[in-house]
């Protein structure tokens, strides 16, 4: 059973707001690929838009220029080996969804690839087409045009990292197979 | 007594890579402004280059346009409460570095404030004009072209995140003052 519900677009760029690892996934219909990205972030809260990098000799960025569109999936603690090998191998080699038994579904509205199991959250994106920065800094600009986050970690428009969600904590990567989990939460107190 | 030394520039991208919040600076000689912003993300480890978004209303935008300059620096945990107050206020007000008692000192190369106390590492960079993305994504690129860290927790061009030095981990905003600190490392396993 899946704990996923939507998120309002509003509040999609908190999903991503804190820098945590994703895997990028695209199809072109016939294809498909998914891909490790430590490289992403929120570029405007509205309309929601984010930036990925995605390097231009990747099989996903061939699918991405194919298709328009692209998600980007929030892999849970639990997923840090799953994250780390479909960041080192290509998908020109072999399907990596059967090689690693990752599940995906079609996103609602442009049907790309989107991850629940050991996921946080997923933010499906139409891809903003801007040769120059693709081209120069691999820099792929995306408005997110539907989103979810698996309510035991984020609900209501928030996060809440707890003891009891561990396994699905965002993660990120310092390089070379070396991530940090989140930890407690700290509330800043006005000065 | 400071604990910074310099990081190779091929080791920069690895001090963001993981997404940290940081603090942006800028000055135009006889101005100067510290701001905080959760996105950014490097492009390129070679030449280091980086993206950070940093609204065109802002005085920080003003001083990087006018310097063709910035200072990315990455407040550790103590720092969560500056690091709020910075980015919920305007330089345009008053110096922000007066009021909550920041030291700042030129960069070596472009004379960008770099801070040290309290904060794990900072990059100063010079702009990459280009001026359709900084317009339409208020997204502004910079290449890294000196970078230091506290030994305490970056050293050798990795990370080291114990519970020892906590106060330097890096924070990460989710929204409306909520920040996570990074946690114990994991390291991913071959699959």
């Amino acid at each position: 059973m899946s704990h996923f519900q939507p998120v309002a677009l509003h509040h999609a760029s908190r999903l991503v707001n804190h820098g945590p690892t994703v895997l990028v996934t695209s199809t072109d219909g016939s294809r498909r690929n998914v891909m490790a990205a430590a490289w992403s972030m929120p570029v405007e809260f509205t309309p929601p838009r984010i930036a990925v990098v995605i390097d231009k000799q990747t099989f996903t960025r061939e699918l991405v220029a194919a298709s328009g569109a692209f998600a980007l999936c929030l892999p849970g603690t639990a997923l840090v080996d799953v994250t780390y090998a479909v960041g080192s191998t290509s998908g020109r080699e072999g399907d990596k969804f059967a090689r690693h038994g990752i599940a995906a579904r079609p996103g609602p509205v442009l049907g790309m690839p989107v991850l629940e199991a050991g996921c946080a959250a997923w933010l499906e994106c139409r891809l903003i087409p801007e040769p120059h920065t693709e081209d120069a800094y691999d820099t792929c600009f995306g408005e997110v045009v539907a989103a979810a986050a698996d309510v035991r970690i984020f609900a209501g428009g928030h996060w809440d990292f707890r003891a009891d969600n561990a396994d699905l904590q965002t993660i990120h990567h310092l390089g070379g197979g070396n991530f940090v989990r989140t930890a407690g939460m700290v509330r800043a107190q006005p000065l």
